[in-house]
Formats: C-alpha cells, sequence, structure tokens
C-alpha cells in the first residue's frame, strides 16, 4: 500500500498498534538496493508491520550537491517492497509545509567526519527523521551502518528527545567485489566503478593490520589512504574516529580496541562514503 | 501523583490512554498562580487525563538571567495541583541526559520581540516543549496567552514535528487591578509592583484607541509607550506586531482589524511581558 498523507499513514500505523502489531519503519531516499531490503527484512522480523519510507529530502542536500538529480523509480522501488506493509511516499511540500520554519539539530556527534563537508546536512536528517517519527511512530527503526555517523547522530537525537523507538543499525550490504551498496554508486561510469573498489580495499588493509595489532592511528590511517589516494578524485577525510563521539584521533594517538575507520571521497563527480568498525566489524572485502 | 521519571510518567500516560482516556498537558516552571491554574482547568475540561510539569528548564535562560533565583515551591505548588492527575517534576539531569546534544529551534517567528533579547531562550522553550511532548503524549496542551511569542513558536513547531497534540492558547489572567500574573511579579518590591501597572495601562490606552478607530501603528505604539516609559527602568521592546508572523509594524503602517500589541520591559530588576490582541482580547483593565 503506497500513501503519500502523513497524517493517512499516522491512522494506518495507529490501526496497526490498535490491532497489537508493533511498527517497523526504514527511512529511505528510494533508489532502493540490496542494502535498503536488508533493512526492511531486518524491520520485519522485528515488528509485525513495516513502514518504509521513500523521501529524497530536500534539506539534507546542499546548495551544490545532487538534490534535482537524485535517482527516483518509485514504481521501481514498490515493486521492491512487496513485503512491508506501508510505502510512505510524501510530496516534498506535505514534510515541509509552507511557513513551515522548525530545525532539529545534534551538535558535536556532527562537527566532524561528514559534518564540515556536507554544512546542513545532518540537520536536514535530524529534521525529517523526527517528522517521520512521529507521524509513524514506530517502536523500531533500521538504519544502515554504511551512514555509520548519522545513526550515531539519529540515536543521539531519538534518546535527547524521548522518542520511544529503538534504534537498530545493520550492517554495511556489499557487492561481491566489496563496494558498499548505495544509491549515488548509479552514477559511477564503469571505469568509476572500478576505481571505487580502492574504498573498501583501503578499508581491509587497516582492517588486516589491526587484527595484526596494529593500534597506531596515522599508521593505519595510512594504509588505508594508500589505496585510496590513488582513486580518489578528492578526498574529504580518511580518520580514524572515536565510534561514540565521532571525533578523528590524531595521527599518534593508539586507537583502542574498538575504533571507526571512516572514508569520505569522491570518485568522478560521485561523493561515496565507507566504513569499518575495527575490531568489530568483518573486513570489508578479502584481500588476496 | 507526583512523578520524576520521564519513562514512569510515559508509563502512566500509555495507561491513560489504554483505558480510553485523553491526555491534557499544561507544562509549567512552577511558581504556580491562578494563572497557571487557569491552565489545569481548561485542560481538565478539554481532556480527563491531566499532566502538569513543573520544570525550570535550564536552557531556556541566558546566561545573566534568573535561573539560580527563579522561585521554586514544589510543594506548594503539589498542594495547588490537587485536581491534576499526574504533576511531573523531572530533575534536570533526567530532562538533559549526560551526552545529550539535541536542540529544536524554530527559524523566524523568534526573531523579533523577545528573541533578540532573549539569545537562545526560544530554542530552549522549544527544545523541552519537544521533549516533554514526546515523554506525555497529549491529546491536548494548555499554554497561556502572556507569553504569546511563545504560543506562536510552540504552535508552529507542534505543526511542522507533526506533533499530534492540538495547542490550546489560554487567555492571560490578570490581577484585579489589572497585572498581568507571571510568577516573576514575586521578585517586585511594593513601590515595583504599583509602577509594573504602568503596562497593562499603556495597553489599555492603547486598545481604548484601536477600539474608536484608530489603525496608524506609531499611533498606537505611542499611547502605549506613554504609559510604560515613565515606569520603566528599561523597555526591550514596545511592538504593534503580525498576530502570526510576530515581526513589528514600522509607525508608519496602517494596523489590520487584528494585530499584536506586545511590551517586553524592566521595573527595577524584573522584566516583565504583557500583550494584547488588538481587534480581539477584551482591553486588559479598565481606564477611568
Amino acid at each position: 500500500m503506497v500513501i503519500e498523507d502523513p497524517l493517512e499513514v499516522r491512522k494506518a500505523c495507529e490501526a496497526a498498534r490498535a490491532r497489537g502489531l508493533g511498527v517497523g519503519f526504514v527511512p529511505t531516499m528510494g533508489a532502493l538496493h540490496a542494502g535498503h531490503l536488508a533493512l526492511t527484512r531486518e524491520a520485519k522480523k522485528r515488528a509485525k508491520f513495516v513502514v518504509c519510507s521513500i523521501f529524497v529530502n530536500p534539506t539534507q542536500f546542499g546548495p551544490n550537491e545532487d538534490l534535482a538529480r537524485y535517482p527516483r523509480d518509485l514504481e521501481g522501488d514498490v515493486r521492491k517492497l512487496e513485503d512491508v506493509d506501508v510505502v510512505f511516499a510524501p510530496a516534498p511540500e506535505a514534510m515541509y509545509v509552507p511557513g513551515e520554519r522548525t530545525r532539529v539539530r545534534v551538535d558535536e556527534l556532527t562537527a566532524h567526519l561528514c559534518g564540515p563537508h556536507r554544512p546542513g546536512h545532518f540537520e536536514g536528517v535530524t529534521t525529517v527523521v523526527a517528522k517521520l517519527f512521529s507521524i509513524v511512530g514506530p517502536s523500531v527503526a533500521v538504519f544502515g551502518k554504511k551512514d555509520f555517523q548519522q545513526l550515531a547522530v539519529i540515536r543521539r537525537m531519538t534518546k535527547d528527545l524521548f522518542f520511544p523507538v529503538e534504534i537498530v543499525g545493520h550492517p554495511i550490504v556489499r557487492e561481491p567485489d566489496g563496494l558498499a551498496m548505495s544509491s549515488r554508486n548509479a552514477y559511477l561510469s564503469p571505469e568509476e566503478r572500478q576505481r571505487a573498489l580502492g574504498l573498501s580495499r583501503g578499508l581491509a588493509e587497516a582492517a588486516r593490520a589491526f587484527e595484526k595489532g596494529e593500534r597506531r592511528a596515522g599508521v593505519l590511517r595510512d594504509l588505508a589512504l594508500a589505496s585510496i589516494e590513488p582513486i580518489a578524485t578528492s578526498i574529504d577525510y580518511v580518520s580514524v574516529a572515536d565510534v561514540d563521539a565521532m571525533t578523528p584521533l590524531p595521527d599518534d594517538a593508539t586507537a583502542p580496541e574498538r575504533v571507526l575507520l571512516a572514508v569520505a571521497c569522491r570518485v568522478g563527480g560521485t561523493r561515496l562514503i565507507d566504513n569499518v568498525v575495527l575490531g568489530e566489524d568483518p573486513p570489508p572485502v578479502r584481500l588476496d
């Protein structure tokens, strides 16, 4: 069932709750791939009634970003969401009504990594997720770990604003060759698609060293950089960072037993991100 | 019943809803007076189960404001709230847990009147009200119109964040001599208490002129100022303002048939506010 109207979605969720069903929620921007479908499957495991939203949220795009050309395929998306109870596909004016002026932001957690490179991005994310949580009223919501910082920011917001929803992070889903799935991969030319493997390869090189005992933040970072620099058109960051605070460790720091290694770079005109939690995640790809 | 723990309040409200009761909500900072009690009475008319929160919200006070000396009397307040089902009196650390970083703000509506004079104030208000709405889940919430701009800002936030709650504004409750009731009136010395009548008198002078057909914004403003300037230690603003947008009208503008006249000034060290919606409210006080 595809519903556009927020208030109708609220009603459908209220009816589900009245029937004793838990409501699971997966917010997406559409252009769905196997990564998204893993999230809806996870939601379905945890709740009997699952809502998936498809909304290309304008406020999380910067003025020079790809809002206008972001891939959109509602029909195709709906076909992929067979086991979902409600596809919530609102118009922009329904989520941002004329005269709307409210923004939700999370400080500090957004000050590093993607934050400085995408001013306003996380504020757009937290604003729309707060709206969506209010509309859907989920008991559980599933987010992908590819957007690791986003997940941390949403956990923070959820706790701080007392949304009664459990936030579940789902492992990154990768292509067989290691590339993290992303709707933006569709932008890549065949040659760029090949180069993009440098991200997961770089993370894997660092993960292998970490497994063997390497804890010098700078060395781990350089190992990732060695695979990423040659293929990147430009690099926003390659950072070893505190897994909770999202603060990058200086190169001369010793990494703790669980630490985030995250990258954002451009391959051609396409901005790609990837990450691995060293000490927790399996290596992103097997190295020969 | 006094409850400190937000999650226990949530449970009590969930139980009430499960019994088919609507939940009414009145957020206060305590130091309750007859104005507050009019709000809880109004809530009780509109909902069977009423929660009144008593929380001196630190984030809505500026660094040079009266947070530390704000009047507190939980025991006395609880006695006054006999007909309320739950008094929610959380500790500051329960509403702002360690590590919290989330803020909710409303732009534009907060750019004029009290906004520039109290930087961060409205952000503190919207942040705590969003938290409280999430915890209590009211179907109706009642706010006093003395804080007219606050009411407008909360209406905006409620709509924008899809909180499923009806916002009710309650008329200003005044002392017999016209002074708008306020917890901060307790700060006034007897001499200041007398001077403070200049606020409601000034609004009434303008209201009388408005009734007689005066529509020049500058003249209405000057009529209010004539009573306020002599008694004010300092004036933050006396403004004729758009009743929806909260933007002050220039002196040479013609006031519409429904327009806000609002004042904020200090009498001694005490900041007082008052307002009247010309064309809608009765005059604040009878003029001899």
